[in-house]
C-alpha cells in the first residue's frame, strides 16, 4: 500500500502538502531530512525566486520532493463583474477605513506553462503536482519522460477516474475538511464536495494507481484513520502551518492556535475559487446568507486583486479581517512542532496503523 | 475503550442508528439479536404505534436496544412565514401538477414530552437516546433512575460538552458526512459542523463519556477508521436503510442503489431543519444560491406541512421530486445486505481496528 513512496524513497508516507504563499523551501528540507517528502508551492513565485528554491531544493534534499502547481486557465477580464465585486467590497472597506484598487483587475496567481515546464526542466524534481486539475497532456507527458512522478488531486470519484486516465501517478483525494483551495475542476458545485470518509474509499476503488488522503489529517489517530480507510499515505497541510519552518504570518499563525480555528468556512472571497479557512470578517460580510460564499466574486484568481489593499492595510492595525486564513476543519488538533518532529510523530504512527506495509 | 457497549450487553459495537420513517421494530430486533445495539425511532410514531413497538422490541430483543427521540422546542406558527413558504413551493407544485395544503402548518413530530415518558417507563429501554439536545433535567435524571443509559448527538465540541454535563452517559459524534438532520441545537449555522475527521477526535479528546462515531461509516474500513480516532463504537445509518429489514420506500431505495447517492446535500426545505439527503428537484429548486437550504422555509418541523400533499402527489407519479432522500455521503459504499449480516460484518471489523479491547 506504501510501496510507492518507498519506490520514490520516502522513509515514512507522509506528505507536506504545498501551501502557496505560507512556506518556502525551508519547510520542505525539514520534511524530506526526516524522512517525509517535502512539497514546494509555485503558484505565488516568481520564476526568479521559484528558480532559488528549486536550487536550493535539489541540492540539498534527502530524498523525494515536490514542486506543485495551479493549472487554472486563467478567465477572460470581465470589467462590470470587476466593478460590481468593488461595489461589494466597498462597506467593508469605508468601515475599515482602507482603500480599493482601480483599474482592471490583476491576476495574482499564474497557471503552470511552458515557461514553467522549461523553468523546472534541469531540476527533474521526483514530484511535479498540480491543483485544479492537469496541464495540457504533452506537458504532462513530457514531465514524466524526466522520470518524473505527477500527482494531482481529486475531489469527487469523477475527477480521480480523469486524473488516472489522463496519467496521473497518484491520486490525492482531498476531503471536504481540507483547509485551502478545494481542488475541484470538473465541477463547481460545492454541494459534491465530500468528506475524507466518504470520499476516500470510493476513489481507493474507482483508481488503480495508489491514492494519497488529504484533509482532517493533522495528527496521529488521522493518519492511522486514512490507513485504514485505504489511503498509501497522507498529505498534511495546516499541522506543518504552525511549525517554525513554515512563513505563515503572525496574524494566521494567532488564529490557528486560538479558539477560532475550530471555525472555518468555505469561502471564494480572496480568490475567487472556494477554499477553506478561519471565519473572519471578510468572509462573513462579503458571503451570501448563511454561507461565505459570494456569487458576485469574480473568477479565480481575480477576486484577490480588489482585496489585497485592505488585507495589507488591515494587517498593519493588527487585524486579519481581510486576511485569507487557510486552515482545515482539523485545526484545533494541531501542535506547534519542528516540521521534523511533526513528520516523524505522523510518520510512526503509519506503523501502528499498517505494520505489514511498512 | 468498546468496555460500555459491552458492560450494556451488546457483542458488537455497532449501533443502528434510529431513522425516523424509515424502520420500525423489525430492523431493531435483528441487528440485536445479530449482537449490535438496535434503534427505533420514536419521532414520527403515534403513542399507541409507539407502544406496540415498544412491546415487541422489550419482548423480543437479544441485548440492548435503543428508543429514540427528538427534543426540539416546538415553534410558534408564523402565518405570514407559512403563507410566504407556500408561495415558494407553488411554481413547483405547478409545475408537477400538484396541490398545496390550506390554512396553518401542522407539525409532522412531536417533540419528546412527560406524556412519552410515561409511555415508555414500563419498558425501561435499556438505552434511550435524544436528537436535537436533551429535555428537561428532570425528564433526564428520571429515565436514568430506571437503569436506562441517555444518549444524544453532538456535531460541535462545545454540544458534548453540554451534553456530558447534562448528564448524557454517552456522546455521538455526528460528523458532517451523516445523513438525516443534524443533530445541532447550540447553534443554527452550518458552517460550524465539521466532518468526523475532525470533530470525533476533538469530542473524544473534551469528554470523559464513551463517544460513538456517526457520519460516514458504512462499511468495515468506516468502522476501522472511527476506531482509531478514539470512538468507543460507531452509529450507522445509512447502510441500514437499504436492509430488508427497514421500511425505506421503494424511490428512496432506489435512488440509494443509483449514481445519484453520490451527491447529497443538507436541506431544510423538508423539514425546516438541516438534513443531508440526496439532491432532488425540491431541494434544488428551492434552495438559496447553490445551496439545498431555503431562508424561507418555516421552523423545524413546520416546513414539512406543505410539502406532504406534493410528495404523495408526485410519489404516486413514481417521482421522488418531493420526498427527503435521506442519505450520508458514504450512500455509495452501502451494500444492500439482511440487517444481522450486516452487523456482524461491521462488528468483526472492529476486531481488526483494536484487538486488545474486544
Amino acid at each position: 500500500m506504501q510501496a510507492f513512496l518507498k519506490g520514490l524513497g520516502a522513509h515514512w508516507p507522509v506528505v507536506q502538502a504545498p501551501m502557496a504563499g505560507s512556506q518556502g523551501s525551508a519547510l520542505a528540507l525539514a520534511v524530506c531530512e526526516a524522512g517525509g517528502v517535502g512539497s514546494l508551492a509555485a503558484a505565488t513565485l516568481s520564476p526568479e525566486a521559484l528558480r532559488q528554491e528549486l536550487t536550493l531544493l535539489s541540492a540539498q534534499a534527502q530524498g523525494p520532493w515536490n514542486v506543485n502547481f495551479f493549472c487554472h486557465t486563467p478567465p477572460p477580464h470581465d470589467p462590470v463583474r470587476e466593478q460590481a465585486w468593488l461595489d461589494a467590497l466597498r462597506p467593508l472597506a469605508d468601515r475599515l477605513g482602507t482603500s480599493l484598487p482601480s483599474g482592471q483587475a490583476v491576476a495574482g496567481r499564474a497557471p503552470f506553462s511552458r515557461d514553467l515546464l522549461e523553468l523546472i526542466r534541469p531540476f527533474k524534481p521526483p514530484v511535479v503536482s498540480f491543483h485544479f486539475g492537469l496541464p495540457a497532456p504533452e506537458m504532462v507527458a513530457e514531465i514524466k519522460t524526466w522520470g518524473s512522478q505527477v500527482w494531482s488531486s481529486a475531489t469527487t470519484v469523477e475527477e480521480a477516474r480523469w486524473l488516472e486516465q489522463r496519467g496521473a501517478d497518484v491520486v490525492i483525494a482531498q476531503g471536504l475538511e481540507a483547509g485551502g483551495h478545494r481542488g475541484m475542476f470538473l465541477t463547481a458545485d460545492v454541494t459534491t464536495q465530500t468528506t475524507l470518509m466518504a470520499l476516500l474509499p470510493q476513489i481507493v476503488r474507482a483508481v488503480q494507481v495508489p491514492v494519497l488522503a488529504a484533509g482532517g489529517v493533522a495528527h496521529e489517530a488521522g493518519v492511522q484513520a486514512a490507513l485504514a480507510l485505504g489511503a498509501a499515505g497522507v498529505q498534511v497541510g495546516t499541522a506543518y502551518l504552525l511549525c517554525p519552518e513554515a512563513q505563515t504570518s503572525p496574524l494566521h499563525r494567532a488564529a490557528l492556535v486560538s479558539d477560532r480555528a475550530g471555525h472555518t468556512a468555505l469561502t471564494n472571497v480572496f480568490t475567487g475559487r472556494p477554499a477553506r479557512g478561519i471565519v473572519n470578517r471578510a468572509m462573513r460580510e462579503l458571503g451570501d446568507g448563511a454561507t461565505c460564499l459570494s456569487a458576485r466574486a469574480p473568477a479565480f484568481p481575480l477576486a484577490g486583486w480588489a482585496m489585497a489593499p485592505m488585507r495589507s492595510a488591515a494587517e498593519a492595525a493588527g487585524l486579519d479581517d481581510c486576511s485569507p486564513l487557510w486552515a482545515g476543519q482539523a485545526a484545533p488538533l494541531c501542535e506547534p512542532l519542528p516540521a521534523a518532529e511533526l513528520t516523524r510523530r505522523l510518520g510512526r504512527a503509519s506503523l501502528a496503523a499498517s505494520p505489514s506495509n511498512t
